[in-house]
């Protein structure tokens, strides 16, 4: 476990979050791959693989007037693999908490977004504190 | 591009929703990484990447009598670097579609589950008929 590649990782992740709460479309669309492919799953959208669709998807939404600030807690990093990681955080998003994937492969010595996914968290279910599954009605599996 | 990865991965994956629609634990357990890094968001909970409560959120869901049936369909996959693959999919339970990704690292020669994340989708947008970002409401961000 390397430390200076979790930072690395870590200050990516962070440059995404920046751009998106400063609605800084030029930044967050070059923080993605150019050369590996790309996904995002935004919450409540089927899958995109569309490199194309993905950036529009992005570009609708920060220049969307309404869309509400974010910023993202308790990341954790996972280092999949050389030059592929991953950040698990939780993302505050206008009041609502969602559980956010951010995968990142390193592309010309820099760490380039691969895949973003978040997902509604339901309640205020802690794994830390209950060893048991959440109930009915909060996830569907 | 490699099909016969491309293939593998996709044998993976199907284990993977072959196991969660027999609600066979012991194969389920067995198809996330031994040596790497794993993780896991259920539909509304936060994100888990401690190894034994992934696996016991899924030993708990399997053994549940309620859990509806699963299935995948729209598979894409998506090769991030040598022995890491994406496939991202809709799954079908119980008459909700959520947009699904799975992570998956080569182990031993095995494509092993690293990551699995499962989102809600919210009512038929189609990316394919739809240029645009889908209706308020329907997506946070």
């Amino acid at each position: 476990m390397s430390t200076s590649v979790e930072a690395a990782v870590l200050a990516a992740n962070a440059a995404f979050y920046t751009a998106f709460r400063h609605r800084d479309i030029v930044t967050m669309l070059s923080l993605w791959c150019k050369q590996g492919p790309v996904s995002c799953v935004h919450p409540g959208w089927p899958p995109m693989t569309d490199r194309r669709q993905v950036l529009k998807s992005w570009a609708d939404i920060l220049s969307n007037p309404g869309s509400p600030s974010v910023h993202c807690e308790a990341e954790q990093v996972l280092i999949l693999a050389p030059g592929v990681a991953t950040v698990l955080s939780v993302e505050m998003i206008g009041g609502q908490a969602l559980a956010a994937t951010n995968v990142f492969v390193l592309e010309d010595a820099q760490w380039r977004l691969s895949h973003h996914q978040a997902s509604p968290m339901a309640g205020s279910f802690d794994p830390a504190e209950d060893d048991e599954i959440p109930p009915p009605g909060s996830a569907v599996h």
